[in-house]
């Protein structure tokens, strides 16, 4: 039988990667990833002995599911011309086929809550090995895209599934796990400007502008204040290079805000976010998600 | 609490009706309807004793539940500035919109075969009158869309749910309900040919060409060619209005085939179906289906 290929988002986060995983063992297919994966993923893999999905280039004629996104400027090179299977995602959608297909959206925190919600019973039924390491990654995924539960993004349904999650793994203290896997990440210093903005970086079509947003969190906000020049410098160039606007947040998941670098129109986000900016960084308390908080105020203005 | 519409598109069908109903009676939302229900519709909703949606016209700034389509060009009057809740469908997807919702589709033979397999454990736990007028009309639908099991577009899952709502309603003849159920639509004889082309009509985008394609089942092919003049001359003149093409579909569901009409580039025709065609209509054997049979087989050639 041909392949089918399940895979996230590029730049991967640990929801797209877990959940390309655990749909692919729950469904008999082959995960894969557009790009490298992060420590905090590195962690999760290897606490659940789980290996690192193969890269892939392009998908032309390919058969694709994909998972944690949908918007094709997110996806792989030659999605355009690959046949898509089904895609399972919670963000917003952006999505045009000639066919009808599987396409499950839900708006919970994470796309691993919607793999739980839907396929339990095709969960229930896989060898007990292969179900602990598939509830292991789903639980984790949960963990990471909700920020353990402090984002905004964040569903009773996702506590409630981690919850059940937790007590399948043998997982007690769920809280002190996630920050385990939030510390993971480890800290940026050491690390390039275009390594710390680029490992989480999406593109956006805001109105037929290009917006760019990078997001890293972090557990000490001091580290960013001592890059911050070369930060403003890096999306600067990015910025006249190829977008209208780029953005970065880095958000402190201990304080529960972010820090908010641009470049380009100031105007924009002291409108988007209705506060008044001097110079190009911005401290936004509560600010924790890119997908509720930043992309709509940002796309509202452009 | 502020009321939620649900509603199925324009020229409504059996299944966008029923499963408007339906998915409402199941969330306690508000069925509604863009356009008049046909007769089929009619001998459905009062063999279960279900009364007929409310009209509804201009959905601007209302929430609202899409089913059994997701194209704006299918659905109200407004619907850019409406706050859309969830989609539920079985079509092909084209949609956008700005932040992350509930969205369910699966290329079964109707919408009712995806909220009767998606929200089984919801329709359980209803009281039994109201129960069984739901599996009542799920069925129906699902009898409807697939032409009794007889569509392209048929799939296992629908035989096989069909069969359990059909034991639960009590109906032993499922067969010979979904011919029923298709005769209730009667003859075409006294109708306008207005009314009969554009009773079931969808506008489609192919390659920003707009074209319309129209539906209809009868049982006699022979009410076809008494008015196969004024048909050519109506879809003539609709073309002339307001599109690049337009097309009647009439489809033999006893024959299993259908006399395609059409006002238009006769070569688009001849290519889509590969097939030598001499004026302006041609009987096509197999054809049933306008959404597996028709539409993707246009829109390749436009």
């Amino acid at each position: 039988m041909e392949e089918i290929y399940v895979f996230g988002h590029k730049s991967p986060d640990t929801d797209t990667i877990c959940s390309a995983i655990a749909y692919a063992k729950i469904k008999n297919l082959t995960p894969a990833r557009l790009g490298e994966i992060n420590e905090e993923t590195k962690f999760v893999l290897e606490k659940f002995c789980v290996e690192i999905p193969r890269p892939i280039e392009n998908v032309e004629g390919k058969k694709v599911v994909l998972v944690d996104h949908n918007e094709f400027q997110q996806s792989a090179d030659g999605i355009e011309k690959a046949e898509i299977v089904e895609v399972i995602d919670h963000h917003k959608i952006k999505f045009s086929y000639d066919k009808p297909i599987k396409f499950l959206t839900e708006p919970l925190g994470s796309t691993a809550t919607v793999i739980a919600k839907y396929f339990e019973s095709d969960i229930e039924k896989i060898e007990v090995n292969e179900k602990k390491k598939i509830k292991g990654l789903l639980l984790s995924a949960i963990l990471s895209d909700t920020v353990v539960f402090k984002s905004p993004t964040t569903t009773e349904e996702d506590k409630k599934i981690a919850n059940e999650l937790a007590k399948a793994v043998g997982i007690d203290a769920l809280i002190k796990f996630g920050i385990d896997i939030k510390k993971a990440k480890g800290s940026i210093r050491g690390k390039t400007v275009e390594s710390i903005i680029m490992a989480d970086f999406k593109e956006f079509d805001f109105n037929g502008k290009k917006v760019g947003i990078g997001q890293t969190e972090i557990v000490d906000i001091n580290e960013i204040y001592e890059i911050k020049a070369q930060i403003s410098k890096f999306l600067e160039n990015l910025k006249n290079e190829n977008y209208e606007m780029t953005v970065f947040v880095a958000t402190d998941i201990i304080k529960e805000g972010s820090e908010l670098f641009f470049a380009g129109d100031k105007s924009k986000i002291e409108k988007a976010f209705g506060i008044k900016v001097v110079g190009n960084f911005v401290y936004i308390p509560g600010l924790m998600s890119r997908k509720k908080q930043v992309v709509p105020k940002l796309q509202q203005v452009f």
